[in-house]
């Protein structure tokens, strides 16, 4: 089975099981999110290079775990929706402009 | 293709044709994460009901975009990963003692 | 002694008592703060209205406490730079316009 | 007049002659307080160092105020609760335990 489908699944049966889906709004999602990449940064909170990978992985997962979560109730294709905002991106960040410039876009073009 | 293999793959490319692997951290896109996540929490800022499906869309894929890349640059497995983590909250939040209970496991086991 | 004078020395002290002023670098002050106002959030994660008040009170302070370094450490004046903002933000945000909307100034102007 | 009494008054003013309160619950404050944050760390996503200072003192700016209206929803006094929780830390950080040692208490401890 397709990776993401698997993953939506899984998850989704996860919730279920605990009757979680009563909290699972998307606004509480989206604190969520936030919360566990607030988690996720601790890892690197005083230190760019030296940092716990196992405690990375597991903050990530959690992000990620979420993020799948959001998608689901509001019954977006993860992957359609980030290749829409790609294609977004290539147009705010064409190839030769942003050549190894890390500006935002609104610079970008001033 | 699987899915999320598709879109590591068209997420390095798009990276790596703006010559962006130099900014790309395991650091700064923690950072990254944490402010895209910020953006997303934006859309419901005052309302959790009353947000903009196309904002919340978009939002949503950047801070999926930026976990696959720090997925990406540290090598780990995204279904792996998120598989193992659930594995571990299940351990946490059994099914008997999480059902219909939003409490965090540290309350959930006194 | 003015109260965000005294936090400030005090703070300060801490600080160099530990030595930590080697952390303390803008931008890792900046990554607590968003880590601290994400363990904010989560008193709020599932609920709005049932939240823990000494949880929320110890949260608020954490992030309090790294915004008063990110200015010590950049030599800012709160007071100033809090009323310089408002000055900006009474100019987005007109009274008539703004009342009782809690729309963003860009499509409060629209 | 005390700075930190002087700023409550002044952001209350704001808030209530634009008629606001009702958007400014608990929750909603710790959002935007996250939310800020998010753009505020934004100022320092690809580089420790090269930071806009007016930017950064904007963004202090906007966390500063949502966290002083917390306090006010809340009728938290702002002084009495930062010396509380340093209190706390400094118990949690002694001085010789802490001196120069970036770890988090529970590792600090071990």
């Amino acid at each position: 089975m397709d990776s993401l489908k698997e993953l939506k699944l899984k998850i989704d049966e996860f919730t279920e099981e605990r009757n979680w889906n009563q909290f699972h709004t998307p606004s509480n999602l989206a604190k969520s999110i936030s919360i566990e990449a607030g988690e996720l940064l601790e890892c690197f909170q005083w230190s760019d290079t030296d940092y716990d990978l196992n405690q990375v992985e597991e903050e990530l997962a959690d992000v990620f775990n979420y993020c799948i979560q959001l998608a689901s109730v509001l019954n977006l294709d993860v992957k359609e929706i980030i290749l829409k905002k790609m294609e977004k991106n290539a147009k705010k960040y064409p190839k030769d402009k942003a050549y190894g410039n890390s500006a935002k876009y609104d610079k970008l073009w001033e």
